[in-house]
C-alpha cells in the first residue's frame, strides 16, 4: 500500500484489446486491485494475468465508486474500470462525486488519473465507416439514469437540429420499447430513408452490423449489446458503408 | 507493392501516445507509406521511427483523401492518419468517397482497416473530470465544413435539449467571432452559472485547462488547439472537476 494513495479510472474500450489505449495496460498494472463490474472481470485477467480483480454486481456502481474512493483516501492503489469511456456513461463521474464527499481537494493524495477510452459510438462507427465524420450527439435511452420526458426532449433536439445520434442502452428485458419511442420521436424529425445502423457487440466476438434505414429499423432486433446509429440529412450509404458528408465540401469554398 | 492493395485509417488520438489504441501502431507499421497532414508527421515518426511519411498541407484534404485510395486501389499499402479519431472531423469519410468514387465494392481489394481513436472531446473530458457522462454533442465551429446556419441550428438544438456540449475548432485567425457567436446561442438557452471549460493542447505539451462558467468564458481566449466544453443543467464543479450527474441517481430507483 503506497503512502499517498492513488486511483486509476481506465477505459477498457469496446472489447478488443486493439482498442485499449496504450497508457491503460500500465495504469492498471499500478494498481493493487481492479474494482470491476463483474462481466468486465475477465477482460481485466486477460490483459493482466494474475492481477487482483474484485467483481461488483451491477447496479452497486455508487456503492463500487465510494468503495473505491474510499480504500484510495486511505492509501491504497486502486483501478476501477469501465467499458468504452469511463467519462461517457461509465464510473469516472461516480467516483470523483465519491472522492470530493470525502474531503478529497483534487490535488493531494489520493492520486487521481483518468485514461479515457474508445466509447461505443466511435468502435461502431469505425466498423461502419464514417457515419459521425461531421457533428454528432450520444443518448443513452436508459431511464434508470435520466427521466424518459428528458430523454425525449433530448431525441426531439437531436432531430430538430439534424444531428447523427448514437443511442446507447436501446434496449432491455425491463425496457422493451425504449428504442421503439425513440424511433417515433426521430422518424416525425427525418426522411424515413435516412441510413440508419444496428452494431451489435461491437469490437467483441459475434460482432454484426446490419445497415438499413431510419424508417424500417427494427427496434426488437436491438439488445443492451446493441449500438444504434441513425444519421443526419448528410449522410449516405456507399456500398458496405455509412458516411457523414461535410454539407459544404472545402472544394466548394472560395480559397 | 502487394497484389491486393491496403488502406488503414488511423487515428492518432489527441497527442500523448498512451493515448494512442494498441492497434495503431500495427496497422501503421503495415504500410509502405503514411499520408499526414504536415503537423502530423512528426508524430507519426515518432512512434515508428524510420516509416516513411508523405507530408500533405492543410486544405488538401479531399485531394489527399482520393491519392491514398488510388494508390491503395493499386496495389500499395497505404495508411492515413488523423489527429484523434479518423471517423469524427476526420480523414474516413473522404477515404471512404474516394474508394467508391474508384469503383471499390466494399469487399474486395483494397483491404480497408479504420482504426478508431480517442477524440478531442473525450481526451479533454478526461482531463476536466466526466463532463460527458451522461448524454452530450459534438459540434465543429468551422463553416469551412458546415455552414453557419446549420451550425447555429445545432447549437440551438443542443441549448434546447440540454445537452452538454464540445465545441470543437472553436476560433481561428479566419473566423474570430465563431466561439462568441456560438456561445451567445447556448447563453439564450442555460443558465449563465452553467460550469463551462477549455483545454489547451488537451493531451500534449502545453496542455492548460480552464474551468470557469458559461456566463463568463471568454472567446478570446481559444484557438484552434482548444477544446470547448459545456455542461448541462445536471453538470457540476466539484473542486477542480467537472462532473456531469446522473438527472436520476440509481439510488432514487425503486428496486
Amino acid at each position: 500500500m503506497s503512502a499517498s494513495g492513488r486511483l486509476a479510472i481506465v477505459g477498457l474500450g469496446p472489447g478488443d484489446a486493439g482498442y485499449l489505449c496504450e497508457r491503460a495496460r500500465p495504469a492498471l498494472a499500478a494498481a493493487e486491485v481492479v474494482i470491476a463490474y463483474a462481466p468486465y472481470c475477465d477482460r481485466v485477467s486477460a490483459l493482466l494475468p494474475g492481477i487482483p480483480v474484485e467483481p461488483w454486481p451491477i447496479g452497486a456502481e455508487a456503492e463500487r465508486a465510494a468503495d473505491a474512493a474510499r480504500r484510495a483516501r486511505n492509501g491504497a492503489s486502486v483501478a476501477v474500470v469501465s467499458s468504452g469511456d469511463a467519462g461517457v456513461y461509465g464510473m469516472a463521474g461516480l467516483c470523483l462525486e465519491a472522492l470530493y464527499e470525502l474531503g478529497w481537494d483534487g490535488r493531494t493524495a489520493p492520486e487521481l488519473e483518468i485514461v479515457p477510452g474508445v466509447t461505443a459510438a466511435l468502435a461502431a462507427a469505425a466498423r461502419l465507416g464514417a457515419p459521425l465524420a461531421v457533428d454528432f450527439a450520444c443518448i443513452s435511452l436508459s431511464d434508470l439514469l435520466v427521466p424518459w420526458e428528458l430523454i425525449e426532449r433530448r431525441l426531439t433536439a437531436v432531430g430538430a437540429g439534424d444531428l447523427a445520434v448514437a443511442l446507447y442502452n436501446p434496449r432491455s428485458q425491463a425496457r422493451p420499447h425504449a428504442l421503439g419511442r425513440a424511433l417515433d420521436v426521430l422518424r416525425a424529425h427525418r426522411d424515413p430513408a435516412t441510413p440508419a445502423a444496428m452494431v451489435h457487440d461491437a469490437c467483441r466476438p459475434g460482432e454484426r452490423v446490419d445497415i438499413g434505414e431510419l424508417g424500417s429499423l427494427v427496434a426488437e432486433e436491438a439488445s443492451m449489446d446493441t449500438l444504434v446509429l441513425i444519421g443526419c440529412s448528410s449522410t449516405r450509404r456507399l456500398g458496405r458503408h455509412l458516411v457523414t458528408l461535410r454539407p459544404r465540401r472545402r472544394r466548394d469554398v472560395p480559397s
